[in-house]
């Protein structure tokens, strides 16, 4: 629609914990599309939010926001929202303001080409027929410009550009009672998210019926937690309860919760890429941890496709757990053979193509002494557009590395994602294009090998050979779960 | 409906025009709330715009914002809004992102007890069915909440707490054109407003229908601009054209502009606080010099009210002109016998209570060798709750001042106002409750006398006795323009 | 010698009490070198400074510092020093550190030309021999870069480019106690200066031999304060005591106050820009007011050079009490017709010079309605270069004034000055290359006249005939009240 | 002396390397003193040394600064410094203001109790009879009180409280030329330092006699480097040449560059925590990788100190290169089993006492799906007070670890340090007041081993048995490379 000049610079920050080697690369690394957690009867609501949205914050760097309903005082609601880190959006003062012990909150990324961005922060806030509305979601909607134009035309407006936005709207035009309009809404989109909707009175969570974005539920004392990924819980001492189900409609009250689903569960479709890449390593998704999923991985990668080497790298930070997997597979030693500064981030000046030229390396360096007049083996776990992938086999080169060895963690990303991962045109897809030999000449390996799909399943699955039932690998296999168009997809 | 913790502190600034004395006077000051700025078919708009609201930031410390057209890019919107003064919310890479030569600004002051400031930020910006949506409006609109709750209850959300965006909402949810539309959502409203709503295509400026709030044109080159002051003419090198009227509504496109009416223009009735206060001295309103006329108010006050004295002294910055004339009028000079820091604003520390008591002053001292053993006139523009009054009628005393005589270039102050002043409660106001005589003890004077009904008049209106007509002053004589309730205002 | 790129931005803030039109005119305006305050034995020392600095920023925009002694903890030093106004560099968290019931403080200009301005923010803090050593001067030492060399030479390493450190190197080098070391000092320097030194027991207040800058003492209790204008003893509830006499060395210790000389008293030689322009119009030098002394320069400057004129205004702010005494004595009424915009400030940008040549005015407008079709008498206080009355003569001008008639409250600005204040070279002030009327065309001015040098000496003056002896108008009649040599000045 | 309230908050900023849990662990972290670079003959000095200073930012992360010599203009000083991170205190303006082909620059931790963070940033600008001098140190000068003290009797001021400005003076002071000078300045030091002293005309770098802090020389075409550590040369693609020599004195200039000894080279003794925790992994110091003799120390650890276990973890991130060697040799696996949040830094609030009761973990997490049920080898680099180690065994047994067993990597740390390392007093030290098994009690671990003298000299000094020679060890076993008097150790 429109654009609006933000107040705080909107620039990629660099401080992904999966992010590229520099700004330019931007989209030659995949970007997660936000972060969830509420908090339901538990005092210093805010506080503990805070503390899980950092936990949270690599799913979301761009802007954040925590909303409070303050049940001691008429259950009236308190919100901030802002640009920037967790860190920087929040201070003492702020938080203590959000009085309350329920909440929602969000980490946010933005979608490729938004301009809104400050507009855009959530949790979103509106005032309808019933009160207050607070709505926190993540993934994408892909049918919401249809609903938003059939909604304007009968004199809606919309001061957002985000998908979350069409919720709100549907359930302030029902006339059913909240929890009636919420679920009706929710059938109403084609998608993959993870949604928890607040009013004065109640809380509800939920994902779409394939369940393609993660969102579990925990428990501090009488009170619930939830969350898009478990190592929220750690950090404020919850306990994990369980996974939300496809489908399935939490609703939290003063008096306890309610189990629904606003639609039959359909084939379940956890988004694979979060095992590879999104989630923090201390994180389970479906009881599977990340790390020794990753390790898995590295593992059958070992096996599937070995090489001799002299030492096995990963690149940081995502696939260090598979590279020591790897190298506990093969006995090739594991070795610091690329390091990453950890300083990085929004304000750090990039350098300029001259100085780039001249050796100046960004964030991402290989260590000389380590790989000097080695056999290398790099482990990455995706290779989207080539240009990352070959600049770090360069930099090994550089550094002396006699050869390179490219081990790729997933099997070749062909396909764009729908669902709430900001991927380019399949056309800019390298693996959709080419063939793996081509791509291993595009960026100057010696060998280059991906992880199958049943080598995939396997590690993730752990022993459990029915797992691969859950698992939405479309990016890999283009076999989506729901209709999809190949347009543009939305963000929220 | 809730508040949004602000990421800029809203504390009242302390720079206003006509600020009080301190931070806890900032009730017994009353509050302007809000100018607006257009400019049509004038290259460079943003910064113009800028220089504009820079001249009007009297009109409204709190926010700002500037949404611009791109005639040349598909007349795409541009927008950004900000906490803080003009030069604090923008810089020269925000204004050359807001490319176009359209655009609409505004100042703002918060209501009283609003919490949500950011986000109420004008412009407001909207996407409806026809497109994008600009709102840029001051003033109050009396019957705002029950519109609000009739919109809700058919399925509107709202996303401010502002009068501003119930105008918004009733224009997309008519099934009319724009213009018709907007011509129908303006007669629904009770209050007293100056408008500019502008789309892709059009920029529509409106006064409600007693023009209680003043707007003007004026004119550079082929091009038009719409302000609430003068003031801001002289500032950008605009030609005045002539000030819109009552229930005016004055629609700019592409091919020049027309002069509608949404309304038959009603019984004329300008703010009278706006020549005694408000408005900046150097701007003119109805064509009348609001310096000239505060002189003029000194004037009469001498003639109505002499009172023979070693010196005359202004309350700083708004009673300067008027003092000068009460020196003209009766020959006693006029003497600097109280000063203003001038470099206090928004992060300046306010004394503690312990050194204020130990004689620390904030921002208003008087001038020992000045008023030192002397008999002193001071002239002041109004009195709200009297505890200013007192405060610098004490320092004067304190100063050495032998006899201190107040005398006030307005009628007392009785009445709430409902069309865009934010005024205490009627309980509040010391000249509702209280003879003159009993102010004049309460605040410690010698003598105390205010302007007559008809010595105002006189001062406006100048030779022209038909002035009065025009006049709005229900904070004194209780004659409202339009049906009032005595319910809390609302500000836009 | 270096430059430090500061962190806070240094430019010309335009906040000053006497500022140009623009940031290009600011060497069209005098600066004012500094200004100091000093306090003993008075519980919340950094408290009251902090008011008391306030006060006195119109002296420094630019940088200011406070550094307290703590004599409940061994006498310890506190300090903080940074870039911008009073109320920017410190908030309730640094005053809180600041403990102590002893403080100096400062404000500050850069001289011209002047690189490192946060490392010349003053206080200047040393550690010698003895313990701590503060120095807080304004004026200007013309034999500082002889002294400094002279040091230099014998091994002493400067951190700062300012005058005032020769100073401190001056005392650690003295093997005398720290009084006597003060003194030898002082004894040293040709210039025009106050000074305020603070040692962990002593406070020593000091001016030049011919008492060329400001300096008055005040009493708060059984405490002592020092300051450069008396406007600061007002705003913190002091009672002023006298003037710091020339030559005279001031030494607060524990148990009381001395009154010594470091050197006789020469001829006394108060700046004579002091009273014409810098001081604030509250302020009191000499025991004679700066309002009272201005608007009798103007009712002199009206019996010296009336003319027949419709309105008569005066250029803010300086020239206001001017203008207002010339109305007075002529009858010719005071008018506001011209006008400047108070917002303006660091933070701002300043129009292009496209969008002034368009007509966008920086923050002085004239007023319309009040000069059109009118013969106007303009009162400034000086011409330097003689643009920016140029500029202001045209803006009355082009507002529709039929006449414009200079009047200057000073006799023409010929020779620069060598004790602290920021002109131009000789040759870039006008009236040092051209006759009045050749000022007058190129001023575009009707007529011109400056204030004689009888007529100013009458005013500041008062009854008391005797009082010129005690003025420095070398930048008027080139009797420098020091030897000079005419290289470029130094500032502190 | 003194203290200065600094601008920026000085806090710990929590984005160490190598940092503790949190805030108030802060003490039982040590901390590295200072990082320098230097440049030499290199075009765009002031951006390669800001990413070269970002390279060591982990050196140093509460102030830094950079001076260059502009040798197109008269070889003229322009110098930039802060409190904050690199990124934070330069920017692309700055940097372009920072002309010149040669450079110094410093990265800087405060030492314990200073409270001057904002003055005593490097490098030290200072004016001296030559012209300008600045100068970078990191480490610690034993005798500086001493030579202060007499610096100071006979005359000189100290604007610092850093032991660097001694050197200034010395050199100052003396009447030989600049190269002598700093030669004899030098021999006069005890302690161990590491230094850059620049001119407008050379630019010296050395290290003490004993070479306790390392210094690195690099080289890009004609022009020379020179770091702290190595991996800034890896950053801006410079070719490592060699180490600065114990008692070297190498002078850079205009022609070309002489090595030269200020003093005969004495007992070669490098700071052994370099390698255990200090510097960057991909560093080599004295031509050993760090991250390599950090994975041998593990598996030398493992060799001395087996337990049976089911998986291997190190706290990050200093002890995953260890972690990852004791798992290779003794075939357990490694597994992520705590991990550190990124995000963490200056402006994160620190959870409450009453929020961490509850669980709430500020940085670090134990991951409970991988250490529940889990015989737990938990390897960190060193315990000082231990504190932080009882608390890391708690997380991993409160995440279900059956058994922690505490590996550490280095001896028993018994003796403050004197040459730079900020440590606390020695009764704070654990183990010099605790026998090994009282320290397992205190910190909770059911077995605890620490690497020995012998296996720390064989992993940093691979096969070279003569390699222990060049390293001082004091910490572990007192025996000082120079004359220590047990007073408090300062630091630059």
């Amino acid at each position: 629609m429109s654009d609006e000049v933000i107040q705080q610079t909107p620039l990629w920050t660099g401080d992904h914990y999966n992010e590229g080697i520099g700004r330019d690369d931007i989209f030659d690394k995949l970007r997660e599309e936000c972060g969830v957690f509420g908090i339901f009867n538990i005092p210093d609501a805010s506080n503990l939010s805070y503390y899980a949205l950092h936990a949270l914050q690599h799913r979301g760097e761009e802007s954040t926001g925590i909303c409070t309903v303050d049940t001691t005082d008429h259950n009236k609601f308190h919100y901030h929202r802002g640009l920037g880190l967790v860190k920087e959006v929040f201070d003492k003062e702020k938080l203590e303001v959000l009085q309350g012990d329920r909440a929602i909150g969000h980490v946010r990324y933005p979608s490729s080409g938004e301009e809104d961005a400050a507009g855009n922060a959530q949790p979103l806030i509106f005032r309808y027929r019933d009160g207050d509305l607070a709505v926190a979601a993540n993934g994408s909607i892909i049918n919401a410009p249809e609903i938003r134009e059939e909604l304007e035309r009968s004199g809606s407006i919309f001061q957002t550009t985000s998908d979350t936005e069409v919720i709100a709207h549907l359930i302030a035009r029902s006339t059913e009672d909240f929890e009636t309009a919420a679920k009706q809404a929710l059938q109403k989109l084609n998608g993959g998210f993870a949604v928890l909707l607040m009013t004065n009175d109640k809380l509800i969570a939920a994902t779409d019926q394939h369940g393609l974005r993660p969102l579990v539920m925990g428990k501090i004392g009488d009170g619930y937690v939830l969350s898009s990924e478990t190592c929220a819980f750690e950090t404020i001492g919850a306990e994990y309860v369980r996974d939300i189900e496809p489908g399935e409609l939490l609703v939290l009250e003063a008096d306890g919760f309610r189990e629904e689903q606003f639609a039959p569960s359909a084939r379940r479709a956890m988004c694979a890429m979060e095992y590879i890449y999104f989630a923090r390593p201390d994180s389970d998704i479906s009881g599977i941890n990340v790390h020794s999923a990753r390790k898995r991985m590295g593992r059958e990668l070992a096996i599937e496709s070995f090489v001799d080497a002299d030492i096995v790298t990963g690149v940081p930070d995502s696939s260090i757990s598979a590279a020591i997997g790897y190298a506990e597979e093969t006995g090739i030693p594991y070795e610091l053979g690329l390091i990453k500064n950890k300083y990085t981030g929004r304000t750090f000046i990039q350098p300029s193509q001259s100085l780039r030229e001249k050796g100046v390396k960004m964030k991402l360096s290989a260590v000389r002494k380590v790989v000097e007049g080695k056999r290398v083996v790099m482990i990455d776990d995706s290779i989207v557009r080539g240009t990352t992938s070959l600049r770090i086999v360069n930099l090994l080169r550089e550094a002396g590395a006699t050869e390179v060895h490219v081990r790729i963690t997933s099997p070749p990303f062909k396909n764009p994602c729908f669902y709430g991962i900001d991927t380019p045109d399949r056309k800019d897809l390298i693996a959709s294009r080419l063939s793996i030999e081509e791509i291993r000449k595009e960026i100057n390996a010696d060998s280059l090998e991906f992880l199958t799909h049943k080598g995939y399943i396997e590690a993730v699955g752990g022993n459990d050979g029915a797992f691969n039932r859950g698992m939405c690998m479309a990016c890999f296999d283009n076999d989506y779960p729901t209709p999809v168009k190949d347009h543009l997809n939305k963000s929220s």
